[in-house]
């Protein structure tokens, strides 16, 4: 980074009142919900309703209105001089994994309210309204399934989801969300909890859950697009066993040569594609011979491993995918060896809205700030938001150590210089 | 195969002798000793006992002289006109792995005796004293070590060997040797009980455990080696784990991307060191990311791996070795990953007695046989005479489905082709 760059960030680094509110929130949130090890917030539980508590405790000590929506998420409002419009929302998810970060999804409601805050300090009046949403169960750790509180909104949790135990005390996730005021029996009939032609955009800053903003040195990223994914949990490679001394190459069946050949081939094609300009990832994260059979001395007849490929385009999904499929075919024509695919899984790719890509990045210029465009790899409400057509945008803060884990580390200055982006774009939207 | 060798291999195919001795001994073996599944006679157990006492009873009703020597080994001898020459030994093991096949190791007991039953009903009175010997323990299934009755033999065997429990009662080698009748006093003193000097040859006839033979129609083959190893049981790949979806392909540090390029690396030396005539097999039997840790959405920051290498000759073992390391250096490297390896462990090479070698060859040749060389990947108790200085040879016989399961399958017309090359050798070898 220049040394241009970093002077021109003083101008909003050293913003003194969004340190001290994000400051106080986060401290806060901090010593409600910490487990010891990390913090605990989880999904529809005491300790994530402590935290939406102590959020709009905060935000009416600002001034600000709140309620509860019919998800019994926090909902803090900025009315606007044209309330008919569609409003403008903000936010992100309160809630977090066991012994996780503070950072994960609380970082982007306190933006939300910090700019809300400001625009009221300044006694700026947006035409259209602007709400900030702490929404509930977005990690999928204490009921498997991931959007719990965005999905409830629009309608999309089906009786089986309703159904589905708690990881940790064995409740339904029907009466999770009872306890802690949801309407349920709308929820169980599909309601639309929240008219997606009443929101006139989602806006979501969230921190990096990897590594590609402190790699490359900057405070923040414009995100492009969720990525979706194809993946298939087991793949199983059969060859055929033997004496590792008494069988020559050209007689074996060996499984696991065969899929570290596809392996690599995949390896090297995902390096092709990255050439040719596109967004790809692919991980084989599970692999291994059969425990039950393998040996030291013995040609391995069996391996099975998993393939999860993501990319923001279903197009590249579907060429990497085909790409996966054809070396499959011709490493077993070559090695006699067969790839059994269990059933593919699926989760399409999340545009954000062209326009707000453009407005955030405006806003970021403005800001003597790098606007680098980066794709998130992991999914976020974001993607609920912009399924059912509400134009959604995200900025991912800097952040070390990965998510989902204590060591998540944010910087303060980084976190002020996503809000002023973020401010910037919303007040331009709005007003 | 050409017809005019199958016209000529009638000759000795129609041996009724062999295949009566052999098809009746396979036969009471087979039903003496089976456990239902497959045929069980562990090392050193009663059922390898009975094995014995079998074949016994049948060389003496052959009037051949039997007796048993200080390791509880069966011996049979047909005496020299000059027993003050060293004598030529051939046969091999009685004992099976549970749940095994009956001819490994049987057959060349049984080989050895058809020799000597014939020599004896043709009067022929070689020079030299032949003896079969019908050894004991050679399957590492029930103590963990191979060759223990041919070791014993000559003063190999440690006190932690001899302290070693069954696997299947847990008694200890010692006690398990001294009930059969083994002088464990002088095999615990580690004293030789056959002089090697008094061993002109060791000669094994041994069912390939390998698809060779089956593959290219040959119903012998002409062992030119043991091949040795070199094997590390635990190679670590260590990478960084990861969010499957939020780190790109330029910060990874993925083990299982790692690892399969290592594994295809060394696959396609493994071809090219082929292609210059070396002989070695390389196997990766057991791999596996960190069951602990892994998952289908996060990138793989360890995967264990074993290596196994075996060759004939000990120079390409350190040559291959030398290219695996190659390999792990450059792809650390590339990949900022570490390989880590635990203690190497190796076996040499035995290098069968290149006279014995022409010998069996222009044996088969006189019989109308293809002479074909083979190397033999697995181990056998011809190794342990090997070593011991003692000139040894083995002759492979054709045999289907591998060994150590019940489905091994020799067709006794290859047995009796493998006891005539080996009969035509002796007999030159000891007149």
């Amino acid at each position: 980074m220049s040394i241009g760059v970093a002077e021109k960030r003083n101008t909003f680094l050293d913003d003194a009142s969004d340190r001290a509110l994000a400051g106080s929130l986060f401290d806060a949130l901090r010593e409600r919900t910490s487990d010891g090890v990390g913090i605990t917030r989880q999904a529809y539980s005491d300790r994530e309703s402590l935290a939406l508590d102590l959020v709009e405790g905060k935000a009416r000590e600002l001034g600000l209105k709140t309620e509860r929506d019919a998800g019994a998420n926090l909902v803090v409002t900025l009315e606007g001089s044209e309330p008919e419009l569609p409003f403008l929302a903000c936010g992100s998810h309160l809630d977090s994994v066991p012994q996780g970060g503070n950072f994960d999804g609380a970082a982007g409601v306190i933006a939300g309210l910090a700019i809300l805050a400001r625009f009221r300090e300044e006694g700026f009046v947006p035409r259209r309204t602007v709400k900030v949403i702490g929404l509930r169960g977005e990690e999928s750790s204490r009921f498997g399934k991931a959007y719990v509180g965005s999905s409830a909104l629009f309608g999309k949790l089906s009786a089986v989801d309703l159904a589905t135990p708690a990881a940790d005390d064995g409740r339904t996730l029907a009466e999770c969300m009872r306890d802690v005021g949801v309407d349920i029996g709308r929820v169980a009939k599909g309601e639309t909890l929240l008219d997606p032609k009443s929101v006139a955009a989602w806006v979501e800053l969230h921190i990096e859950q990897g590594p590609v903003l402190v790699t490359r040195d900057l405070p923040v990223g414009i995100v492009t697009g969720i990525r979706g994914n194809v993946r298939h949990r087991t793949i199983e490679c059969i060859g055929q066993a033997g004496h590792s001394g008494a069988v020559p190459r050209w007689l074996r069946h060996d499984a696991v040569f065969a899929a570290a050949e596809l392996i690599t081939h995949l390896d090297r094609h995902w390096r092709t594609l990255l050439e040719r300009g596109r967004d790809v990832v692919v991980t084989f994260g599970v692999v291994g011979t059969d425990p039950q059979a393998h040996a030291i001395a013995r040609i391995p007849g069996l391996v099975r491993f998993s393939l999860d490929v993501r990319s923001q385009s279903r197009e590249t999904l579907e060429a990497f995918y085909d790409l996966f499929v054809s070396e499959c075919g011709l490493i077993s024509d070559e090695r006699g060896v067969e790839f059994k695919l269990d059933r593919r899984l699926e989760a399409p790719p999340a545009i954000m809205d062209a326009q707000w890509v453009e407005r955030l990045k405006k806003a970021a210029h403005g800001l003597g700030l790098p606007a680098e465009e980066i794709p998130s790899g992991a999914g976020h409400d974001a993607a609920v938001f912009a399924d059912v057509g509400i134009p959604s945008a995200m900025i991912f803060v800097r952040n070390e150590h990965g998510s989902h884990n204590p060591e998540e580390a944010m910087d303060l200055r980084d976190f002020v210089a996503g809000v002023a982006v973020m401010r910037v774009a919303i007040k331009e939207a709005v007003q």
